[in-house]
């Protein structure tokens, strides 16, 4: 992809990916509080409506008063939505919220473990550098002291 | 009207005219307290959406996420249907809870002069009835002295 080329061009590529995955999970986590608390809204509102409107509808039951009906009928309609809401929230943080958690949760343990690998293999580079290093330095001083004694020959 | 004729063919008609009125501002005082309370939760509700979105916009803010814009929009939309439901509640609140209450103001106003109008009209029949009834007995009283006086005479 453009993308893997683009970083593969730079020096701290990996450092950008890992900075831009870091940033996806944390953005992910934000969007899931944001959808999970307007679905906890929701269904509290839901719930207050119902309490009200089973309270009403025992208040507002004299016979014969006028448009009685219509009250009726709109007790009737906010159930009917109060137990959509339910039906589509719950639908809602199924399919969104624990989906969208669950591949949070995926995507951290992969990126946690490739954070630890590249560690690993940084540090194991580092560590041949520095044992490369070492080596050049002792075959110089090698070199230094066979061409001393050859000249002291 | 079909009522009218109904109660005054009665002998209890004014009283069942009482109690029926009574019945229907005590309905509307139900039906007034149910709207009032059911405009409050709705704006309760959007309230709380709103001051969700407000956060939730500072916090999913990062550049280059994907659907940013669909979360961008979805908050517009909740902040025009958070102001929606401001102005339907307060032109419910106007046109329907203090019209209303008014109508049922003026109705109780009208009713409670109308009984104590009521009572003092069926007291002074009470009245009349009792001194009709003392004035009989009295000339029953002088028409048996006048009889006995002409008998004896």
């Amino acid at each position: 992809m453009e993308i893997d080329r683009l970083l593969i061009d730079r020096a701290d590529g990996v450092e950008v990916a890992f900075e831009r995955t870091k940033a996806w999970s944390t953005y992910c986590k934000d969007v899931i509080a944001y959808v999970r608390a307007r679905i906890q809204l929701e269904q509290d509102h839901a719930r207050k409506v119902h309490a009200l409107v089973d309270t009403s509808r025992r208040d507002i039951n004299k016979p014969f008063m006028p448009l009685r009906e219509i009250f009726e009928n709109s007790f009737d309609t906010e159930v009917e939505m109060v137990s959509h809401t339910k039906e589509t929230t719950e639908h809602l943080r199924d399919r969104v919220v624990e989906a969208l958690d669950a591949r949070r949760k995926e995507h951290d343990t992969v990126r946690n473990a490739l954070k630890v690998e590249w560690t690993k293999a940084m540090k194991a580079c580092h560590d041949s550098e520095e044992t490369f290093d070492k080596a050049r330095m002792a075959v110089k001083m090698r070199e230094d002291a066979l061409k001393k004694a050859r000249e002291n020959v």
